[in-house]
């Protein structure tokens, strides 16, 4: 937003209005190729990819070659149309469409939702603060006393380490090493950097070259060791990922005004701190790791349409939302999560639908991790926002009535 | 297993032999259409099925009208093949097809490996041990002593809270209630079955029209209230549902002979049981709700491949596996999970290639969501079987080095 | 406080003022016997427990007998004391002089300030919600379906189970039964009331006799079975017991105005209210279970002084603090506790000191525990009060400083 | 043990026989101080400290001055010796008498009898094997753009910052800072050695003046700041401290051969492991932090007894308790703990009966707090397996009912 420009004239300049969606007239929740068509045109998005998500939707099996065994056919999710999302990053800069790839009614609304009051409102910071994904190998010895020696061996060899770990990848780069000793058991912590990969299977297979090293040099010989013990904390949420770092952590923030909160979220910023403030606590009664609303939601959407692993939003959805009334009224927001795990490269990232997502967000391929990372915490608060004001003004059941409703009854209740 | 029988010749009545398939030869882990054609041949697969699945595999997207908002296109993830899985549950009885929906590499040809030996081992037993879907409304007083006389009366409004509840549902059922004071705020926590639907909009519309209720009725005034006070666990890990149930309570098991862990699995159940204990520690030094290898791998991919929510690996990911040796040397091995999230009717169960893959299992629609859990504990327990069978044997980064390498390497190592 | 009551004019009924306490002159923190015996005097303390506590500090070691084994002398801690605390409970009402055991400086200054303001706010409200103690046995069976069949029948057995248990004590009384199944491993959860002991031994004996009577009945046979599975959460933080009750659930609140906050705490409740809610998100990234400052601080000093268990520290010091700006810009806080531990009969309640320091507040014996529980519950709430008072006007350091200074400075700081 | 040496043999050398202590005639649990006057011969304590601790237990109440405020008396608790427990440490090594303070009836016989078949076995293993403690202030800014960089540049001043902590104080070190961004606020994790002092008012000196540099210096200004965050896991169990170290880390192991478990344990080292993994569950199923018996009790009569804080049982009462049969059938135990808080100077422990408890095992005063902690991981190893060695044979109950019926039977049951 330029200086002394109102919310209004900057919203104006945000190309296609969405303001409509959220409360869409029957029509225009109607999911047609016709109104599919006509969405690619009023949100200007790049024409090319149509044919891909929207047109021929039919891939050549063998493009899936590598990421699946025993394939017997392709699964089919709709896309819905997010945003756009303006976010001022570190990487990330300017609008971008969210697609979105879910069946549960009512979620892309909600998001949708979100997304527009934060571009209104100029759009929102975000920073990925720090970079770190971990396989933590474990080793058996006899006696605690050999665990230690062993560890304090190990820890001395942490530049052999980096430099075996450097043969296996040009990508990646391992940059610490954590050691828990329990008993007559040792556990490393290898962090590395993975560059624009998720990159799971890329510390594996450094640690794996480490470990045979390991094996054949320890002056201390382990009884026996596993490549991953277990404390690394992959596919599942874990204290200790949600201490340190994951992935990517992220931190996403916005303020709005009490008048934009008002004309669009149908609520004041008192009234979502104060939901905020029991929600927190509801949240720590029930003990979840964070205090949030639901990133899941959002982070399942994004990865799946993106080529991201699915089951890492097991791991991912864990963080902290705040909410709290600014001295002079606005409404400050912030989610903040540890464990974005986000590649623009490898995985599902270039199967045919995955990656015209990706292009449509202009985050495909090399150095665009990061950024979508930026971008993800900026749908997560949205989504973040839109649910608080619904939860806050008592909304929320039903926009999930009304927006459930087109489906076939005969189906029955969901 | 019939009395007496071997496992082997238990193994010759499982029909098609799936068993070269986690051990492919470099031809047999193509993906192709013709590859896929064979498979439903050779996997007995039923034939009306393919058309929806692999031959014609496109969508008019009015189908997904009530399933989404601002629909731009569709999206497309392969599916492939485990199984047959057996399973000897209260509600599931038989060998059971599993699609797989996911992107990542090996993970198919782990989760086959898993049912292979269970259903060599003659099945593995899978119950349902309780269902519970909550939703819980928050209600602010201005003191603690109103909030306590709002809990007190609210308890005896049960009876009426169950007929209101009953107004707004056939299938779903409010059966408990239970309440949390924290200071002058009250948060109920209403309990229901919801029939074949994992529910969270059923019990969404029913909490409404209780908490309209008891707004109307309340002797003791709350000066505001929420639909959901975040303490229900929706879409989220939490110890209050890890230690209570959400959606349903599973538990599988088998017992491996130590013949067939050997043969099947390349390692012994001694070994796995050593990696049992090292990794359990791992787990809960991690911080880990439960100790468990990667229940979010199966839970996502039969998630997807079967229309239920994604976010909702986030709640489910939790839970408990054991692996002991037996008396007799052999291999004790159970999953239990209590916050299985699977409906057969709603959500995305409806839409076309998520309604063929439960049909694919027998498992589509009405009666048939606590079968389907049974079997998604079975694929769960597969899953750990094979991992840690991998880990123990040190097998683990081979395999995914090996399956992910049909994919094109100028993307780069993920 | 009477109706119309102004805060100064209440406070004037408090009996002996000490309001100076808190910002002692040097004289006054002095510790000699000359200034404790003033103590008593100036607090109004019955004075027939001045010789047990001050006078004559010695016991007969036989008084011990059946407190310890091996004894071998007499371990002494100093008793400070805080208050009068006015407590306005269910069971507990009036004025309470707080005695505190500890060794920390500053830590009975700190409380006794926090006792003070709520005192000169007419009093906190204090109720114990939930009481249940439990004790957990698990028993082995050789498959999950007799796991199965055992808990089905268990569950039908309550009312005899009752009945047992019943023989056993005359004050305590078992209320439910919950029941886990993990694989064929069933944890039986025995839930019972305790009567005015903290009952850890009693719900021991109980469940022996009913464990004896399942042995000799149960139609599945358990391999083998034990009287405590680690369920319990018996000495230990679990989220078992957080999101439930072990001992007494209580709940404390208070409503200070702007004037009291700000010339009895030197700060004001939006300062509160900002430090409350950065310290919960603090408390929150660190992982603890609830939200608050240090429970543990008067947990453990009012646990020693009344004869509680030490251990159960560890346990009881769970919970959450709120603190948030009223309406009318007053001060709201509340602390809620699930597991508060203590009895006023029983354990070490009825040694020579800890019964003299029950007397003092008029709480040893019969019918007194929740009383007990409810000033309990008080006490934390005037530690919160105090410490986020002190950390939100930037004195905490200050203080600690100051009031350790009188320390054998050769022994160097702490 | 010497090489080549019998257990019986080893145990010839311990001195003082116990051996009859945990079961003990009626006679020899009598608690006279005829009795402990018997107890300190038979066991060789040292003769000098039986003054302080049995014969003359009074103090002048000026030696608590620095310790407490409004002190109006005395509390006394008994004090009962288990041990000899020999520790093979890194700074402890010998046989140590070990001082239980408490009013638990069967604490000191059930550590004692796991303190005799450690020493039996030739001792156990028991390191320090990181020290740290922290405290966390926090910063509050204006956006999350303005925290990031102030976290880049205090993280670049660290070493000015550690110069401006050696001001404060001869005896501590600041070793680290870790910092975490959520949103506009900031935590910054100041670590510390702390020499021999447990320390927690020392970081806090140290961190003041860090604070009041940063706020004069600081390029980017915090709106307002806080010594303590409550971050630092302060007095409570944090999954934070868990998953580093608060204190001393300490882990502490020992091989027990069948004979010594079955002569000593009256079970075998199979029954012991078959508790432990139940007992593992238990605890993962109740959520604690760690899994492990009942660190509490020994923690609080052991920090008792020497003077140290009793609320840190709360922070400290978490850790991993390991049991497992080894190769050759014997039983390998240990326990981790991350959060030891011990001192052997400052604080409580120059107070006269706590100093002479410290005598009393040779670890008062300067250069022995690490060793104080090797002999609290032994002493808790010890718990651990007279509790499980109880569980697993079915004896907990029993010994429970039988120590505590010398009480006086009208104060009630406990």
């Amino acid at each position: 937003m330029l200086a002394g420009e109102s919310p209004d004239t900057a919203a104006s300049r945000l190309g296609p209005d969405l303001e409509a969606l959220p409360h869409l007239p029957a029509g225009s929740a109607k999911v047609t190729a016709k109104r599919a068509a006509d969405l690619w045109e009023e949100a200007g998005l790049n024409p090319d990819l149509r044919a891909t998500l929207l047109d021929h939707p039919v891939d050549d099996l063998t493009v899936y070659q590598g990421n699946i065994e025993n394939a017997i056919g392709v699964l089919r999710m709709p896309i819905g149309l997010a945003g756009p999302l303006r976010v001022n990053g570190i990487s990330a800069h300017g609008d971008f469409p969210i697609p979105l790839a879910t069946t549960e009614a009512a979620l892309v609304a909600s998001y949708h939702r979100g997304c527009k009051v934060i571009t209104l409102a100029g759009g929102c910071s975000s920073m990925v603060l720090y970079e770190s994904l971990n396989r933590a190998p474990a080793f058996v010895f006899e006696t605690a006393r050999e665990a230690c020696l062993f560890t304090i061996w190990a820890v001395g060899e942490f530049e052999r380490f980096q430099e075996i770990a450097a043969t296996t990848t040009a990508h990646g780069c391992m940059v610490d090493l954590g050691t828990t000793i329990e008993g007559n058991h040792v556990y490393l912590d290898f962090e590395y950097t993975t560059g624009d990969a998720s990159g799971q299977n890329m510390v594996t297979i450094s640690t794996q070259a480490v470990c045979d090293d390991i094996m054949a040099r320890s002056p201390v010989a382990p009884q026996r060791y596993y490549i991953e013990s277990n404390l690394s904390g992959d596919k599942k949420a874990s204290t200790r990922a949600f201490t340190t770092t994951r992935g990517k952590k992220v931190t996403a923030e916005v303020i709005l005004d009490a008048d934009l909160v008002r004309k669009q979220l149908h609520t004041t910023p008192k009234e979502m701190e104060d939901y905020w403030r029991m929600s927190a606590i509801g949240g720590v009664l029930s003990g979840t790791m964070g205090i949030h609303g639901h990133f899941a939601n959002g982070l399942a959407a994004l990865y799946l349409a993106t080529g991201q692993d699915a089951a890492c939003v097991a791991e991912s959805a864990t963080g902290v939302t705040r909410f709290e009334v600014t001295g002079n009224g606005s409404l400050y927001a912030s989610v903040t999560l540890p464990g974005i795990m986000v590649g623009t490269v490898g995985g599902g990232t270039g199967l045919p639908s995955q990656k015209a997502c990706l292009e449509l967000m202009g985050l495909a391929g090399s150095g665009k991790s990061r950024a979508l990372a930026e971008v993800c915490a900026g749908l997560l608060l949205a989504g973040e926002l839109s649910i608080i004001a619904a939860l806050s003004a008592g909304h929320f059941s039903r926009a999930h009535r009304k927006l459930a409703r087109g489906r076939n009854s005969s189906s029955g209740p969901a």
